[in-house]
């Protein structure tokens, strides 16, 4: 295991997705919101799985999603994670390792399966989210491996951590940590419910604890309660060092101090399924951020992440987003065309 | 679970498919024949997997591949396998269960793991099959549900059992049980390997057992000890009641006694992944034989399933091949242009 630097110590529920595509009806009979990400226990698991259409496994979680794309990108990302030690873990952590993430992840010997998240897709590329956490809802503080995220240039929380108490306390001490090493904090608010069920300690969080927020347009709004997308910003802006904030197709912009940057959304050839997008615009920024670029350029990087991530389905980069940024940001003379040598 | 009559009754083993793209490259340094399936054991298994980039887990196994399309055409088709009771387990039950597959699966409390076949998919949509047989190795006679081989109206083997001892047997067993209740058999030669491994035991079984065979170019030529073609399907014709051949791009020929109808394979708007292709080309022969069509319709929704099933990465159709083949073989007049009234 190397022991330099890192860019990027993501924090976050070690998921494995179980994606099926269905139709609208299907959401309705099972009483799902479309969009959404509910909580869902072992019982409820057990039998929308069973009424689920086939599907497909893969692994997700947002942060490690993040981490994936930041790796892909060619940075050096990190995972403090927790799986169960059974065969979903041990996909969930092939899958980080094999695209270059740094591992921590604790596997549990006992206890709840490795968390899984049953996916499903409509036709619109809409996903709806039931999360058991399983193994998940034991993550604490000393799960946090203290060295890894001194080496992070940022450590990467992601919100739906929150919702468990425990996680919650890991979350803030490796906040803390990473503040004391002189480090960045990074976190994405990642739901809008997940938002509206821990408003008043989210916002005590940003003020004091994050310098960089993720949110998309929803959750800033249901951050500072209020129905105007340009109040939010202005709220985000005062209270945090850089406001990440993503509006689907309209674009994103990047808030700074005196500083704010409008980043279009990519053109898409075609959207296949929207899991995934705003986990890997953060993977773009964070690695802009990260490498020396502006604000302009790191929000073009994310979103070229994120575009690519919608055209397929699942929630990881299927290019190597570096030759991707590469070929988008640079587009480069065909060698076919300027070496007269090669018919 | 229904009583009735069944159109087929698969045996064979129950794998889950762990899918991922390489370059050729990958295969050399493994020592891996393009195109082909071998078997690998536990350690073998965990020494590929850790090498193999980020993969998407789906479920396979041929003939449980070969049942999902009886579904998918409309068929009532049954299961026959063996899992570890464990999470692979319980996937590959799962997505038979919910594409309408009747399943006798059983499930052990104890021993190897769930099988896994690690698929390597290479730019040319070649697939290249690493097998970790599992859970399958303990598959015996006890296994064989009799009542359901002898409600289905074709029992169907998969050849890849031929390779375990006790697996031989309950394929014997279930082909007897099958010809006392007057009920088809057919043989699926899954690989020119196994085949090869094992031609002296396919002979007899194919002259003794066998009404319906299904077999690639490389197989029959393998089983005959020929390189020509025509000589290997004039043994065929010779020795089974109904041999189904199949020769990729060039199409299949379908040969009964004096009968004999060739079927052009389907076009393709893109070929992205074969594995899958003979599976599921077999699923529309068989659902066509149990449906009382000809033999040139019945290889027609052969080839319609196999494109289906090669037009995308994964062994199981993704569309619902009854009225996939329904558009295909009745091209129905849109009824917006039929009716005036509709806009």
């Amino acid at each position: 295991m190397s022991t330099g630097e890192l860019d990027v110590v993501g924090v976050g529920n070690a998921i494995v997705d179980v994606v099926a595509r269905t139709g609208d009806e299907f959401l309705a009979r099972h009483g799902l919101i479309k969009g959404s990400m509910r909580l869902i226990d072992e019982g409820e698991a057990q039998a929308l799985y069973k009424a689920m259409p086939t599907a497909q496994e893969t692994s997700g979680g947002s942060a490690a999603n993040t981490m994936a794309g930041v790796a892909s990108l060619g940075g050096q990302p990190a995972y403090i994670g927790r799986v169960r030690r059974d065969q979903l873990g041990e996909i969930f952590c092939h899958d980080l390792r094999t695209v270059g993430v740094q591992l921590a992840v604790s596997a549990a010997a006992s206890g709840p399966a490795t968390a899984r998240c049953l996916i499903l897709v409509t036709p619109d590329a809409q996903r709806t989210l039931n999360t058991y956490l399983g193994a998940c809802v034991d993550l604490g503080p000393e799960d946090i491996d203290e060295a890894l995220v001194r080496r992070g240039k940022i450590t990467f929380l992601e919100g739906y951590l929150w919702d468990r108490p425990r996680a919650k306390e890991a979350f803030l001490h490796a906040a803390r940590l990473a503040a004391s090493a002189g480090r960045q904090v990074a976190l994405s608010l990642s739901d809008s419910f997940c938002v509206d069920r821990h408003r008043e300690s989210f916002l005590e969080l940003v003020r004091h604890h994050v310098d960089i927020l993720f949110a998309n347009e929803d959750e800033i709004k249901s951050l500072y309660q209020t129905d105007s997308f340009e109040q939010a910003a202005q709220h985000a802006r005062a209270q945090t060092g850089l406001a990440v904030l993503t509006r689907g197709a309209r674009g994103s912009v990047l808030i700074s101090g005196n500083d704010e940057v409008e980043i279009a959304a990519e053109p898409l050839a075609r959207l296949v399924d929207t899991t995934g997008a705003g986990d890997l615009y953060a993977a773009g920024v964070l690695f802009g951020m990260t490498h020396g670029y502006s604000l302009a350029e790191s929000g073009r990087r994310g979103a070229i992440a994120a575009a690519e991530v919608i055209s397929h389905y699942g929630a990881r980069p299927e290019t190597q987003l570096a030759a991707l940024t590469q070929r988008a940001l640079h587009p480069a003379v065909d060698p076919r065309v300027a070496d007269p040598r090669v018919p």
